[in-house]
Order: structure tokens, then sequence, then C-alpha cells
């Protein structure tokens, strides 16, 4: 698909809210949907939704409203969420744990393949039937092992060497959950996961009386 | 702080971001910012900032830049975490630990005051010196404990009877990891954390080769 223009990071954060409200349109079996009922579901306004699309071309026609499927289609391939892809977790404490049991992401097309850490007690042990490995075995299964992205649960002050690690392993894209933000100067695909932002967010809403999501 | 008109949600879920580059700042004893400046650290434009700003009247001379300690205050003021916050979680799975274990939200103003579950393996486990109680006595604690927010971290079918039974304590602000959205005819701010949409754009920047973050 042509892009004629740098799609804005607002723009793109959108795209998997579109993801998830087409897919349960497509449950609920709506084949076509106007840009006004589906900027209702959202809790966004109908000029916003056709502005969104307008980065990618369009979609459909708006007399008629959009087609569902196809629409849910064209965001899975520009989310590039069409295609499988593989994840290993790094770092396996609570988090990491949390997360390899998380049955979303498999409905999402994302299959873990692999845990690591550096604990000993931890390493040989089995989440959701993948053992954890040590982390000093990284370089034989990435060699051995086609791997999309990373997470990364580890503690602060291991995050920069993790990081570097997965990178010089020719790892991608890092989804990051330690507090302190990665930064790298290679190729690579960062998301700085902020839960506290959200709780922040959360906190603004109640101190404005703000109900609902 | 005198409100004008409604301040878009995309404004609002910024906020936490500049709340964190202004606490940065605040460390590297950087006492005023330049709304460019601010714009480089943050990745957005300065015109950007000085519309977000102009939502809560401004902040400030432009020319000499914004006062970063006045700055941080009153986004503080405006996000409410300036009063520290009490929170409870209900579910003590793996995520529900790790969120235990998370120090940044102390960090930001939030304070830890209860854990709940079903499971009788887990009631009366101490978590970070928090000791894990019956979801049965859900009502005598919040009875007794003046409590803002509640963090769900419940199995999926156990989402809306546990979101309904914190609403009808009382609470008035839920924080929802479980991968069904709330909704509450109540008065209750909420926000539904979807982790799998991080990840979705995560893809989408590896699938568009974008670095960094």
């Amino acid at each position: 698909m042509a892009q004629r223009k740098k799609v804005p990071s607002t723009v793109v954060r959108r795209l998997p809210k579109y993801y998830r409200h087409l897919s349960d349109l497509l449950k609920e079996d709506i084949l076509r949907i106007s840009s006004k009922e589906l900027s209702q579901r959202m809790g966004i306004t109908a000029s916003q939704v056709r502005q969104d699309f307008n980065f990618f071309g369009g979609f459909g026609q708006q007399g008629y409203g959009y087609n569902v499927q196809h629409l849910f289609d064209k965001i899975s391939s520009i989310l590039g969420v069409n295609i499988r892809k593989k994840l290993i977790i790094v770092g396996a404490g609570n988090l990491g744990r949390a997360l390899a049991n998380y049955k979303n992401f498999k409905n999402r097309g994302f299959d873990l393949v692999g845990i690591f850490d550096v604990n000993k007690e931890l390493v040989g042990q089995v989440i959701d039937g993948i053992p954890i490995s040590h982390f000093n075995n990284i370089d034989r299964f990435l060699e051995e092992n086609s791997v999309d992205i990373g997470i990364l649960s580890v503690p602060y002050d291991e995050t920069p060497a993790a990081a570097q690690k997965l990178a010089d392993c020719g790892i991608r894209a890092l989804w990051n959950f330690s507090t302190m933000d990665i930064r790298l100067p290679h190729d690579v695909a960062i998301e700085n996961v902020h839960l506290s932002d959200s709780l922040m967010v959360l906190s603004y809403k109640l101190n404005h009386k703000l109900s609902g999501d």
C-alpha cells in the first residue's frame, strides 16, 4: 500500500483500537459500517475516522459505509499482524510469567517461542509449554530460531545490556516493560511501555470526575 | 485551574509523558526549557506543546521558556498525582503480583494498601509487606479503609462481577488489566489497559522499518 506521507504517531496508536473494534464487528456478523457508527463505537468523531483512513488512501465508499472485512484486512496488513510473528521473553519474573500466560497475544498473531532468565532456579521451569532457558544460551537460540520480537521484562539495571544483546543477535523489535527507556543506535523498533502513564490518566479522570473510559 | 473546554483524550494521554520528561529535567537540574527544547526531547512539535498547554491556560512566558518546576507542579496537579492515592489489587496471579512489586507506582504517588484474591492458597501470603486477603472480606476492608483506585487483574470471566463489586463498595476508579473491557453505568472512572495495542504498534514499526520509539 502506497503511503504518501509519514503517518503521525497518534494515528498509528489508534490503529490497534480500530483493529479491536472491527474484530468485534466481525464477531457480531456486521458486514458494513459507516464512519459515523464506527466513530461512535470508538468514542471519537466521524471526521477523525475519515482523516485517519485518508493516511492510507481511504478504504472504500463512504456513501455505503465501509466493508468491515475489507477494512479489518487492510488494517491488519498495515499493522503487520496478518503475518504471524515470533516472540521471546527475556526476564521470567512475575511480569515475564504474566506475559507468557497472556492468551491475547496468540489471538493477535504473536507466538511465544522462548523464555530466558539468568536465575538458575528458574531455568528449566516450563511456562505454558515453553521451558525457561539460560540467557547465556540466547546467541545459539537466535542462530537456530527466527524471532521477530524480544520482550524485555528484566530489572531496571539489566535493561541496557539485555537490549543491546538482543539487538546484536539480530532482533529488530523490542517491547520493553522495564521502567528504563531503551534507546539503541541500531535499526531496532522499540516500544517502551509506561504502565504508570495509564494510571496517571486514570488519576486525571478521577480528579476531573470523568466516568467511563 | 479554570478549564475553558473539554480537553481531548489525546492531549490528556500526553500529560503523563510531559510529567515524566519534566521529572527527568528536574533531576538534571534544568530550571527553564523552551517549548522547542521540550518538544524535541518528547519527539513532538513545539506547536503541539503550545497547543496542549493552551488547554490549561498556557503555563508561562514563551520568550523565556517555561519554568520547569512550575510546569511540573501544574501538570502534577492537573493529573491529580500531587495528592497521594491509595490502591488495592484484586487478583493476585502473576500479573497482580507483578503490579504489587512495581516500584514505580510509589514514586508516582500511588500507595498499595491491599491485595485480594479468591484462591485460598494465595490468601495469607505477603507481597512487599501487604498480605493477600480473601475477596469476600472486601466490603469490610473498604468500610474501614479509604481507597481511591481498584486494580483489576482477575481472569476474563470474573471481570464484570469484580468491577461491579468494587463500584458498589464505593471505589470511583478502576484500572482494568483484564482483556474484557469494563463498562459501568455508575460514576466510575475506568482505564481499560490493552497491552496488545502496544505490541501491535511495535509490529507496525517493524513492518514499516521505523526504528526507535
